[in-house]
């Protein structure tokens, strides 16, 4: 299918490459997207960078690289100086893609307390500043780079969650980035020309995340479901729900900006 | 009926309470409350909360202290020492009242800029620090105040807007906080107990702010639409909208943290 967005020979930015989910999509891409295909990773830790981006390189034409990147102090100058500076390591330019990709993963889940608890204005504002505005200004700079007549098609992925579209319990500030997220993709759509936005809530994923959620969340019940589905082995593979944002993108059906569930039907 | 909201003898926090719609949600609601009532006015001006408290207490039987109030500073400490001031100042213990009502009406509107532009960390920081956070501080504050056995029921009213649900071009700020204060109603129903939450759109209003959304969109449809209403003058009255909100309070049918638009039918 012509149309597919993995069949397009792509730049793609990915943030919280390292680990769970984010991992999980750089390599299950790596093998997907067509040779010639750039992987520009982003996490914290540049030991853990360089072991996947190695993994990347292992796929015949699919070049990778990585940089230090902490969403919770990304300013917009910075974020430029990044992206153009993987692009100069990787040796090339902008307009040898045909498509840009960003997959906004990197999120933190913590503060699972109930909104009565929730009175300190630095733990509310650190917790946006990391989960709302680092996200905003990466995929500003990430729209500001990759654009026409450079880059035909951008693609931007907001890793989002149940919890973005159902409240729960002792998850406020959770709940309210992940809305705010999604509202962030349906005004991207809408500004943007040729680029398409999705939503995609990934499943209870067996990740470091989901034992913090067994531990920490202070509503018993919800602490109490986590704890299950660990126990009875139930939650979602990283692998598997990566496939399944790769089929989606595949297909490439989907409304712009739709919150789209791993058990939906695509 | 005795169910109603306005109908209980209640102390009533209104952020945002000197100008637009704050100002004539308290007056109107004066008007309403049964006596014995006390408003808490909360804005940052001590000038122009000395007029709008003497307004108020104008009703008879109705008292009404004022304090300054800057959301984007609004730790629980702080917050937890104002309500207690003004209780204090007033002479009352949180006993004496059956119902206590918060209305987070503060807000802003600004940076109303392409997201491909907002690559400053800082801007959208503070904005969610003063939208967001500040918020979700002030309502923490509320709820570990005015509790059972003292106070029997609570109502928060959140001032949401049309872009909570509808996304605007070069309004991605507003919009995504919007959307992000509707989710914190919905978990705040969620968790407390005999607590009513409302997310309440004014509609387009005779204010300040929609003087600015004509003047600042950058999205020319939209800049032009507002225009054109100013022009037309067929904007809400912000006193229509406190009627209308007033009205949905009296009823007091709607479901738990539904999205009600002044357009709506009740």
């Amino acid at each position: 299918m012509a149309d597919s967005i993995v069949n397009k020979k792509s730049v793609c930015i990915i943030t919280g490459a390292t680990k769970g989910l984010g991992k999980a999509i750089t390599s299950n891409l790596a093998k997907e997207l067509p040779k010639g295909s750039l992987f520009i990773l982003l996490a914290r830790s540049q030991d853990l960078l360089d072991r996947i981006s190695s993994q990347v390189k292992e796929n015949d034409g699919i070049e990778s690289v990585s940089m230090p990147f902490d969403q919770s102090c990304a300013d917009g100058e910075t974020n430029k100086k990044m992206l153009q500076d993987a692009l100069a390591k990787a040796g090339v330019a902008v307009s040898q893609y045909e498509q840009a990709i960003l997959i906004n993963n990197a999120g933190t889940l913590d503060h699972l307390d109930y909104s009565r608890n929730l009175d300190r204005l630095d733990v509310s504002t650190e917790y946006f500043k990391t989960n709302l505005s680092g996200c905003i200004t990466l995929t500003a700079t990430f729209l500001q780079v990759f654009r026409a007549p450079d880059v035909k098609t951008r693609v931007v992925v907001n890793i989002s969650s149940l919890a973005a579209i159902s409240p729960m319990k002792s998850w406020l500030l959770y709940c309210m980035a992940k809305a705010a997220r999604e509202m962030m993709m349906k005004i991207v759509a809408a500004e943007e020309e040729n680029t398409r936005t999705l939503n995609y809530a990934p499943g209870p994923l067996v990740t470091e995340m989901t034992t913090t959620a067994s531990d920490k969340t202070q509503d018993p019940e919800l602490r109490k479901w986590f704890t299950e589905q660990i126990e009875k082995k139930s939650l979602v593979e990283c692998d598997d729900s990566a496939q399944k944002l790769i089929a989606i993108l595949r297909k490439n059906t989907f409304e712009n900006a739709l919150h789209i569930d791993y058990y939906d039907e695509i």
